[in-house]
């Protein structure tokens, strides 16, 4: 097997060291920018720099694509034509589902099997044990061919764009908490208020895991959502009072406004018992007031 | 002890229901907009309804105003020149901290002694015994005189408007996380991957309070906040290709935006070890740039 990496930045490098030492013995790499650097490290590991993106597909068995999100496309265009027809393609970089789907569907003529793949945390520190989702028709070749070197890969059904989704809506709930919590805190300090806040909500919902929290949160708002899309409107006013914009607040009372119409409008379920009614009823509006 | 209300609605009429069985005998109240309706209630529950909002000043110990939060400083300032000087004035309505605050300034001649209440759940199952946080001059001598009645109050130190901020920013964290879920299980829907998301997050911070959940992100948002905000934005991008438009993910990202901006200029804790050093040192830049 010969891995080769287009793209050698620092995430690459890191997963080439980390499968180096792990026992890989061919890699070839291709990076637009090499620099002396760049050189360096790929030396220190043993690693070919090539010169041309053609060239890393006429010699490599698995493909990683380790660009930009916005090169991922273009780099997949430049290497399809070389690519052997037997390879597997991995595309590791930041890309929406979407754009997973356009590189799936410009390789679909080469015969390589495509992977999309989502690499789930900072990969320095873990370098090519970082945890991995992968979709599409190559990726359980890509498990089992990388699992022996110590690649932690879960593979997830439903075709390419899966593993990005499940990576993007993840950093949506988390980075989306994190911003909430910065502005609510930041509200509750101007009041001196902090541990008052979180005493409260650690009394209601201390012992729920989050997807707990979500299934009681949106079994309330098919219950009461036009009263807590307004009480929403009522707190972003207190947090602007308090000498902050209520950024989070205020798109959040946005989506409770819309899905309260929505719920006006017929699309609720009669008294829900799971998230997944709730959801699935807001699911079915029409596309012209999709939230 | 007369117990007065001024607003005798669905929620004064179900506290004075549960005071009235657990013993208090004299109550009066006024309301601008009484009905037959009103008038049976009063009379089932042997409520003395009074012509003028000064007449339940005149006659009541302890004054309760449940009226809306928009009429909750015109009823006060109506009841002021007829409240007795011992009285105890509880606003009860869902105002903001400032509101609370101009209130009880303009009470401040009287004698009276106001508290700021925040009731904390829906009034009617609970009546008289929702949990309530009180705060003000008068919140002591509420929490002795009425929880021998049953009532739960909670005082809140840090002067008046304390409460209403608790209420006010824990609405924020809870109704917010039910907008964040909502958008996020949409766009995960509308991939197909609502299972995978929601494992993803529970194996990450399943067993976290969401205090320290609070702790932990805003320690990861001292620490990487440039990145962060940047893979928010991604993410809101993602969202929007699903076919949903990001309110809370594009709001989130702006708050991301914000702090990232504060902490290149310099407000920022250096290797913050607790969540109380990044909003501390988010909370000392100018109100210029405030979020």
């Amino acid at each position: 097997m010969v891995v080769g990496f287009i793209g050698f930045g620092e995430a690459a490098f890191a997963i080439a060291s980390g499968l180096r030492e792990a026992g890989v013995e061919h890699m070839v790499a291709y990076d637009a920018f090499q620099n002396d650097a760049m050189k360096a490290r790929a030396e220190q590991i043993g690693m070919q720099l090539l010169d041309s993106v053609q060239a890393v597909g006429e010699r490599a068995t698995l493909v990683f694509s380790l660009v930009t999100p916005t090169a991922a496309l273009p780099a997949a265009a430049d290497i399809a034509p070389a690519l052997q027809s037997d390879a597997v393609y991995a595309d590791l970089n930041s890309c929406s589902p979407k754009r997973k789907q356009e590189i799936a569907a410009l390789l679909s003529n080469t015969g390589a099997r495509f992977a999309g793949v989502a690499v789930m945390s900072a990969v320095p520190p873990l370098r090519h044990r970082v945890p991995m989702l992968a979709d599409g028709p190559g990726a359980h070749l890509l498990k089992r061919w990388m699992e022996p070197y110590g690649m932690r890969i879960d593979v997830v059904e439903g075709g390419v764009g899966a593993a990005a989704a499940v990576k993007m809506c993840r950093s949506v709930i988390v980075k989306g908490i994190e911003a909430l919590f910065m502005e609510a805190l930041l509200a509750a300090s101007a009041a001196g208020v902090v541990d008052d806040v979180l005493a409260s909500v650690d009394a209601s919902f201390g012992n729920m895991t989050l997807s707990e929290l979500a299934n009681y949160l949106l079994v309330r708002n098919g219950q009461h959502g036009q009263r807590r899309a307004h009480e929403l409107l009522d707190a972003a006013e207190t947090v602007s009072s308090l000498g902050h914009t209520p950024w989070v607040t205020r798109g959040a009372a946005e989506r409770l406004a819309w899905s309260a119409a929505q719920q006006a409008r017929g699309f609720r379920a009669e008294n829900p018992q799971s998230f997944r009614e709730v959801l699935e009823a807001l699911s079915r509006t029409d596309g012209e007031s999709m939230g």
